[in-house]
């Protein structure tokens, strides 16, 4: 079997259960063992920060045991670890060395094999649970199963001594640890004829965020959390002190995982929420001529309105896009409510078609069709100065202008290969020179565009006529110099720039 | 002629022109002279600002004329400013010795004479601009005329001399200045052949709050301003400077007059938009058996969310409930869209009928029916600790109970009598106890009902039942004691209480 990494690292390897039980067996050495199961984003930075916890007198704390499925799109993770190298690349050094300092000192280890579970103190469940839109626009319409997220904790379940801490991370439907998760265990304690009091159960939301504070954002973090019952929330709070830096970050203890579980939903939909009101607001600013990001600029000089979000060229990630759906299929299906959470999916919503406006923009300054017009598109990530894809609003620009037959060359410094597109991405500027140029747009504000001058824009693309900066990319000055130089200029939010 | 004013003061007058010319000409003396058009809250924390105003030698620098309409509904003001009494009562004591002290100095003046314009070297037009919902919750439907508006600008633009500066501070549909108030004075100044290019014409949104800070919200706080072209800019910074402390609160110059005007409606549009959000997280908390103030106490810790609002009672007073429909008009007629800003309106309705969600509240506690049962509504105001009582969220709430055929009882601290519905209101708590209780609604988190403990309450409200606190008025300890004591608790994002 072949397994290959979005790095281009090539695995091939054959499934022997027996062997992943023997090394499991080898591995124990009485130290406490914390099972992360999952090792996406989120489950690879656990492994990092627990890997490196150490008591008061400097003995390291936990074996920490990854695991994630044997197939191909996931044993490169389990592969990279053994190797002493991190799952997901980042711009953080520290979770290299992390990864690193614990291939040498030996405590962790990552396999496929569910047998893991056995040796578990403490399972932290860093799983995917999905919720799928039918078309980017509609929210109301959406696909939600519980099933392989349900599938996955039956194999902890059904494992598991009594006595073991299980921590589900995953953003969750609120309810779920309470209606979903804790049915799971009930029927397999009492299958296996274990006392359920004896599970301890918690829910606590994570907040990473692959960047250059990676492992930060779960070692130097707030986290909240919630248990079951009393006990649940006394082992979940030690579980974090033992590893979160708790003095300079207090624990929030919350009432129920439900309050828990709400807290990540919310704050994402409020989030989401805040970026589309000012998408409503930077269609108003255009008609008016006016430049929103003065107008914001001045609101956020009071400390009430300082939230207030700015235009920009569209929404991505995981959390923004689909955390308010999660949270309506809840207040549905958990909750028994006829009606939506209209505010909150309808933001979703205005934010999945938010590069429809750069889109509009370009037409307006186009006489003419954009059949057969070269354009190029800086800017694949969704967000500045990394190199995740996952959801970008330039997926949805670019296939308007794959639809509208125009000839399209996409870059993006830190991006290489664009999975969600199955694309090779120009990442030399220098490179771009050598194609053609009409119309460019920029998408993302990664470092590299936002210190380009007027000239080095001109010399890096010849011939470009139209520039778009979508996304508050370049400054007045630059646009000021490039607009002298006849280009047409346009921007979003961007209202008179006097051109 | 009688005018009343709210505090209950009779004045008689007679209509005399010529007399209040005589009385303008006599208040000339060579100082520099600001009218103020329009006495209502901002108009008259505008007059009191100007007059206290001082030269760097210590000088007075205004002669300050309010103006207002000699009409039943107005004229008292004029006669208490003439008297050297603020129009509007407040908590702020500054506000009183501001206009004791200038009726000393004899530099205010207050008259309905239109005459005043003539010597005017500025003009702050603080008149209101309203616009009218149909039918509370459905804000896509309103009515709006600049009919009131120009007509007030006409009676200055027939009378300024060439280099006067106008400054409109009334909250406007964003290209109002432009749009609207030049087109007045250009149409006057070129019947009357003046030179319109000696017109200075600016607009600044006015922050006013009466309360405590009465006259700090005009005298420090941060200003935004433009003009309609860079002579006009400089005027206006120039009298900002005059009488504002810009040393630290600084001007904030805009490009256009519209881009200032959207400034005012797009803060309280978002204001206004983020409590809607919270009212829907309400309604999902509640089914959720969450406390909502939990959670959001948790997500404000980020700096990121810390405007996220609480969840309430209901959204009153002047501006978000209205400011977004101000937007809306200008959208659709001034710049021609088809569409509504669809999120900024459907947040206001939301907001206009927040008060049946703790109307609901009430009915879920309630086995029968409401007929014949005595409510008591504790808080008429809109917020805390103010008088105000404009479009108060209580008069939903009130007419929902009169609906019912409720008996009901209300009550503020600060509110005598509650214009909107021509009634007298109780002020003192003690008086309470001589009625019937059976349900009580604290609506409003004056100081005084959030010292009450759960014995005063009883002694209070003697025969109560039911207690829904909507406002977050109560702490959690007073509403446990009051539940131990068999009352029937309930609130507004309160969840589980564990009652």
């Amino acid at each position: 079997m072949i397994s290959k990494s979005p790095y281009g690292d090539i695995y091939r390897y054959e499934l022997d259960d027996a062997q992943e039980r023997k090394k499991i067996d080898e591995f124990a050495d009485g130290r406490r063992v914390v099972i992360v199961q999952g090792l996406g984003f989120v489950g690879s930075a656990m492994v990092a920060a627990l890997a490196q916890a150490r008591d008061t007198a400097g003995n390291l704390r936990y074996n920490v045991i990854g695991v994630d499925l044997p197939d191909e799109k996931n044993y490169w993770k389990i592969a990279r670890i053994n190797q002493g190298k991190p799952p997901v690349r980042s711009f953080d050094k520290r979770m290299d060395e992390a990864y690193a300092r614990s291939h040498q000192d030996r405590n962790v280890l990552a396999t496929y094999s569910p047998y893991a579970y056995v040796q578990a103190d403490v399972v932290v469940v860093d799983i995917h649970l999905d919720i799928i839109k039918k078309e980017l626009g509609n929210p109301h319409e959406y696909e939600f199963s519980y099933d392989a997220f349900k599938t996955s904790l039956e194999a902890v379940a059904c494992r598991v001594r009594e006595g073991t801490l299980v921590v589900v991370e995953t953003t969750v439907p609120p309810g779920t640890t309470e209606k979903v998760v804790y049915p799971v265990f009930c029927d397999e304690f009492s299958r296996r004829g274990l006392d359920i009091s004896k599970l301890y159960l918690a829910h606590s939301g994570e907040r990473v965020m692959p960047g250059t504070n990676y492992i930060d954002s779960i070692v130097n973090f707030y986290r909240v959390y919630s248990g079951i019952n009393a006990a649940s929330k006394q082992r979940v709070r030690e579980f974090f002190e033992s590893f979160v830096n708790t003095n300079d970050f207090p624990l929030r203890q919350m009432h129920s995982p439900t309050a828990s579980e709400m807290v990540k939903v919310l704050e994402n939909s409020y989030r989401a929420l805040n970026i589309a009101f000012i998408q409503e607001w930077t269609e108003f600013a255009e008609e008016a001529d006016v430049n929103l990001f003065e107008v914001i600029e001045t609101i956020r000089m009071r400390p009430t309105h300082c939230n207030i979000m700015w235009p920009g060229f569209g929404v991505g990630g995981y959390c923004l896009t689909k955390d308010a759906l999660l949270a309506d299929w809840s207040y549905r299906n958990l909750f028994g409510r006829k009606d939506h959470l209209g505010m909150s999916l309808g933001a979703v919503g205005i934010n999945d078609l938010m590069p429809a406006f750069t889109f509009e923009l370009l037409s307006r300054e186009l006489l003419d069709d954009l059949e057969g017009k070269h354009v190029t598109i800086l800017g694949v990530s969704y967000l500045s100065d990394v190199a995740d894809t996952r959801c970008s609003p330039t997926y949805v620009f670019y296939d308007m202008c794959v639809q509208r037959k125009a000839k399209i060359v996409v870059h993006d410094p830190l991006v290489k290969y664009w999975p969600e597109k199955g694309l090779d991405v120009e990442t030399e500027l220098k490179n771009l020179k050598k194609k053609e140029h009409e119309i460019a747009v920029f998408a993302v504000k990664h470092k590299e565009y936002a210190a380009l001058g007027a000239d080095e824009i001109l010399k890096v693309l010849p011939g470009v006529k139209i520039i778009i900066d979508a996304n508050n990319v370049l400054t007045d000055e630059t646009a000021q110099a490039l607009a002298e130089k006849a280009i047409i200029m346009a921007g979003v939010g961007k209202g008179h720039w006097n051109l």
